[in-house]
């Protein structure tokens, strides 16, 4: 990979190389073949053909070792009264996360996925287990000074990739990023605003739950934001020393280091969405290898979901962060693997398939 | 109960109790309690309140044996060319299901739940352990006889029943109903547009997948069979027997009777929601015990839907029917039940909630 012009210090992602086009035109092909009609599993089959490309492998394999990790992380901005929660509690939602209270945890359990949680900035002193690629506590002020040094941006992406190459070198065949950080998706929104040109009040959201005043707060904040992020919208390192955190930061490395790993993964909500959009400047065409796993009601959620190409698997209205929405569609996404390699096919089943000639489905 | 007046041979269900309303209000207190904001599971908080209101208990127990019924049956109707397959396919994929290779067996084994069918009018033999509730092969031509006897009517709907019952006495704590039958979404969609009072243009779909010429005939077919049902609109077992058949009828028995055992329903698709419409109309306030697992494709399934004030929980454009969709959504209401029963509170976790005052929630 040619090293990025506006920054030559840019970290060298790989460039990453797509799911495997032949072994999705061989799942598409399988998928004429089961019991059933054809598309009549819908968005189960479209997700069954992309997890069969991303493991290179037709019939597919249902995830055995799906992985969450949380990046926590807290804000200088949150000083600003943009949230509905006082900073203290991204400490306290990394212990309860640690012993397994969080909802994360509990959907995890469900849905039979691990959970790491790693402290990339909390504003605290945070269990020596989940500190080991901390890069600093809080963040710059993003509307008017910068969230990090080019050294700690640096450090915070390698940090995330670090962390996927120690969870696929474990055996994580799916990797879900999640977060947690009071404040965060201000700097998430910024982002989302500079890197597909959106105005700050149409990208706005209530985050956990503010108040008409807080909101008003946010929007100026997003606003000065954006502007000091404008000069960095083809380099990702510069965006994130500017208005993200070593939290959002070690997410783009990670959601980058994933594809280069060709580990697909579910992305989550607003945060790790933004993070994405990161990752994708970071290593063009890391988006091949996500799906959404929901549509938080967060508007600029939405709005990056829509500039990656990624239609979510679950529209439930959540809106906690965690990585919560993407492990509660993770039942799904197996389901869906499962449909493409453990039905039987018409032949196996002696089932007649008059619907299908030579192989070519109906009209529907 | 007393007896409908219209048809004073009207099988007798009890008047279904609503779910708890106190239990209801104490998942809700408790809602306010666990570790996240307000609101911010979305669509999972209301699930859970209502299973914690169908189980009587807060917090809820994650289901520990749901269980999915198939009803299978064929209709005359389908030899007018109204799907895509013929008709020898219901007997096949009833074979298909009994040894574990159709769709609905392999989503039900991601899920955790049993899967069960049982024959009660296929066009053929089938194997003794899945035919002990047959009532008859196939079904009269709805659009121009009645589909069932009044006697075929009420037994297949004492059939439902007693499938109910005995799922319910050997322990299952939630019940999936899923149907398999060639030609069943016409009337499905017969029942939908009687009882919703709906046009048959805007009803009809594509079903498992016709072309122009089928869906020309499949409309003329539930315009003529409409004209039959009107009749009968506050008489169920009148509706089943004239536009139904004995899969449908089973299925509206086996729905009113999970409310009457006081045991949560997911329901599927068109053919499953059609049959919860009439089993509305045989005990009413038995929609309390449902929650919707999908929207489908077919028109007259989000007519239903609506009608019965039931939002699905997952959107993927599936419509395969066999209660594909609604055992897909379990995890997800599983996940649900999971984060009230299973997270912690702010107290135990030792969690700041300043953006609730009083046990009172912010605005959002």
């Amino acid at each position: 990979m040619t090293s990025d012009p506006v920054n030559p210090t840019a970290p060298d992602f790989e460039p990453p190389a797509p799911p495997d086009a032949d072994v999705r035109a061989q799942a598409q092909a399988r998928q004429l073949l089961l019991t059933k009609p054809t598309g009549a599993l819908g968005r189960l089959e479209e997700l069954s053909v992309w997890a069969a490309a991303c493991q290179g492998v037709c019939p597919p394999r249902v995830f055995e070792r799906p992985r969450v990790v949380v990046f926590a992380g807290d804000h200088g901005i949150a000083r600003n009264g943009v949230s509905a929660y006082p900073p203290e509690v991204t400490a306290q939602m990394v212990a309860n996360i640690r012993s397994g209270g969080a909802a994360v945890n509990v959907l995890a359990e469900i849905a039979g996925a691990g959970v790491r949680v790693e402290d990339l900035a909390v504003d605290a002193d945070t269990d020596p287990s989940v500190s080991a690629y901390k890069v600093r506590r809080s963040s710059g002020s993003l509307d008017r000074e910068d969230a990090l040094t080019h050294d700690e941006a640096l450090r915070a992406i390698a940090a995330g990739r670090a962390i996927a190459d120690e969870e696929v070198d474990s055996g994580a065949d799916l990797l879900i990023a999640g977060e947690m950080g009071i404040g965060n998706t201000t700097p998430a929104t910024v982002l989302v605003a500079a890197l597909t040109d959106t105005e700050p009040v149409a990208a706005v959201g209530r985050g956990t739950g503010i108040d008409d005043e807080g909101w008003m707060r946010k929007t100026a904040a997003i606003r000065d934001g954006l502007r000091r992020a404008r000069p960095y919208l083809r380099d990702g390192v510069g965006l994130l020393r500017t208005v993200a955190g070593a939290d959002l930061a070690a997410m783009a490395g990670f959601l980058a280091q994933a594809s280069v790993r060709r580990t697909p993964v579910i992305v989550d909500g607003l945060v790790v969405t933004a993070s994405a959009l990161v990752a994708e400047v970071l290593a063009p065409g890391a988006r091949e290898w996500w799906v959404a796993g929901h549509r938080s009601t967060e508007p600029a959620h939405t709005i990056a979901l829509r500039h990656l190409g990624l239609d979510p698997i679950l529209g439930l209205d959540m809106r906690l962060g965690e990585g919560s929405g993407a492990v509660a569609a993770l039942p799904v996404l197996q389901g869906a693997v499962a449909t493409l390699s453990r039905m039987a096919t018409f032949d196996q089943a002696g089932v007649s398939n008059n619907a299908a000639v030579d192989g070519e489905p109906e009209p529907v």
